[in-house]
């Protein structure tokens, strides 16, 4: 079954007809990048409306659904209105996670059908893409790779006096000549007290002898996002500093050793936490353990401590536990993985003792 | 008056408060970066509710407006309903435009007032951040320096034999390692027949002698955007390819000439396809001349075939004419300016006569 076949089987759910029109769900569902279009789901047959810009690309790459050249300016709401007709549907279903109220306004006084604009559509598509087929985990894989390559250049460049801002550059630089299509988001590289801020942003500092360099970094390949963070020393570390290291690095691993399909985020999520817990950093691990992957950088399953869902088999998660000591340094360790039966596949082989530069 | 002041003033033409959450705005209107937090606006006064990860940063930061810790979960939404009491603010507009329709159905259910989803709130803003500041445009004319001095580079870097990938990871890097804390967009370099794609991606296609390289690219200072767009020629053009640069270059300059506030986006538009027209490529020139530019790489004003709007005083807009004839080449010349009484003031200073390499 293709995605949109699957997509059109659960459709009964929501509406005679389904719409989307945001960039990650259409790329998802024809499996072709761009930066408009409508795709028009129904039982029975679905539609990519998309103008002259990617009608030829279009007509070349999507073989999943009938492509149409989009009408001018208001014709489009026309051909959307011969296609309800045809496939004689009578309510619309829309993402209400993406679709805005004025795209929604828009689309009730121009369209025949009624839309109720609830978000049953949107968890259906987001149930759908939380599931991965073994194509799309291979293309993380091929994104990871580039990643991982990317890691260990910093290896080698690595020294002190180099600004944070300096480091980011140089490893996106590197994931993006070799093959990365984008970033999966903005690369995090902090070093000495600002490694605590767990969303901090490289700045000019300068990383000193016997500081941690905290990098939480990933590549896109085909849409397809990988996401990993390493923590490494420049010089020698403190005792503390081993310490908290060694304390994140038992956690993560106790985290993959326990993820598999049919645990609930929440468990998996105390886990790791309860490592933290008893060496006394309970309050330092501020955030989630972990987040799903796929075309987006954050999407379902999550790992917090609120998470009661169950993950399912073939999901892809992160394992990222982390300590922070506001002023003086914090730590975090991410691989991230997919979800089966009887454990996970990790897809980061980066090793992650800790490693003195 | 600050920002937030001018939105205050125009709030009662939509409601009792003003609820603004998505990034673009929240910076425009607080000066201050974040992924997250809510700003409510009332006639008498405003106010930031965001998390601990920004709660430092915002005390010392937003001046405009008080700053509140949110609270955890659910908490947020009493924060703001104990704002709507002690404001006796009966009514919520949302910005219908970045909204969607889950938050909109959330806000209803949890917030103590009537919310009628319509745009005028959106409208008011938009208007706004049309007009610029001399602080703002301050902001884009650096960050279009940072550009400028990437093409010059560029100058001295494309060659023969290079692929479009490469030249634009080269002058990508060049921006972000000379002071661009982020790319406008995701930067075109388009070689040979590819330039008459007016949207074509970078490709690993090598450039030849005798053919234009097209760059469209922007660097991003504090939030604001630079744009523009050369094309040169690698070794010597053809004539066909001359006459046409010189058509796009004329119907460019005619359109600066005539740029001054009071004009409409459409008259604008008219003076440069004119010219293209006049030579016969007039099909071939299938995009509008300009948008604005600020916090957004593309907001009010427009320049196009239908835009009836005029051009107010101090906005910014961009005046890009090009002519793609397919299979052979395509030539666009970009610059940006602000619109002033008596004319405009050109923030681009990049040469823009064929440059031959």
């Amino acid at each position: 079954m293709t995605k949109l076949e699957r997509l059109q089987a659960r459709l009964p759910e929501c509406g005679d007809c389904g719409i989307i029109t945001d960039e990650v769900n259409r790329r998802y569902f024809t499996g072709m990048k761009s930066s408009a279009g409508t795709v028009l789901v129904f039982p029975e047959e679905s539609y990519l409306i998309i103008d002259f810009r990617y009608i030829e690309k279009a007509r070349s790459v999507v073989k999943d659904c009938t492509v149409i050249l989009e009408g001018r300016g208001e014709e489009k709401y026309a051909q959307i209105n011969e296609l309800l007709e045809k496939h004689n549907a009578k309510t619309i279903a829309i993402d209400s996670m993406t679709c805005t109220v004025s795209e929604l306004a828009n689309y009730r006084s121009k369209l025949n059908a009624e839309i109720p604009g609830d978000g049953r559509f949107g968890r259906i598509i987001r149930q759908l893409r939380m599931v991965k087929t073994a194509e799309e985990t291979e293309k993380m894989i091929a994104a990871q790779r580039i990643a991982e390559q990317g890691f260990e250049f910093m290896l080698t460049y690595i020294k002190e006096g180099l600004t944070e801002r300096e480091m980011q550059l140089t490893l996106d630089h590197f994931m993006l000549s070799h093959g990365a299509e984008a970033l999966s988001f903005d690369t995090i590289v902090l070093s000495g007290p600002n490694t605590s801020l767990p969303h901090g942003v490289p700045s000019e500092r300068r990383v000193q002898r016997g500081e941690f360099v905290l990098m939480d970094f990933g590549a896109v390949v085909d849409g397809y996002h990988s996401d990993m963070t390493r923590t490494v020393c420049v010089s020698e570390p403190s005792d503390k500093m081993k310490k908290v290291y060694d304390t994140v690095l038992r956690a993560q691993k106790a985290g993959l050793e326990k993820l598999r399909a049919g645990i609930s985020g929440q468990e998996l999520d105390a886990v790791a936490r309860d490592i933290i817990a008893a060496e006394g950093w309970g309050e330092c691990f501020g955030h989630s353990l972990g987040h799903g992957v796929g075309m987006e950088i954050h999407e379902m399953p999550y790992a917090s401590p609120s998470s009661k869902e169950l993950l399912p088999e073939n999901s892809v998660i992160t394992v990222e536990p982390g300590i922070y000591l506001e002023g003086e340094f914090g730590v975090r360790i991410e691989d991230f993985a997919i979800v089966k039966a009887e454990g996970c596949e990790n897809m980061t082989l980066a090793r992650k003792e800790l490693i003195c530069l």
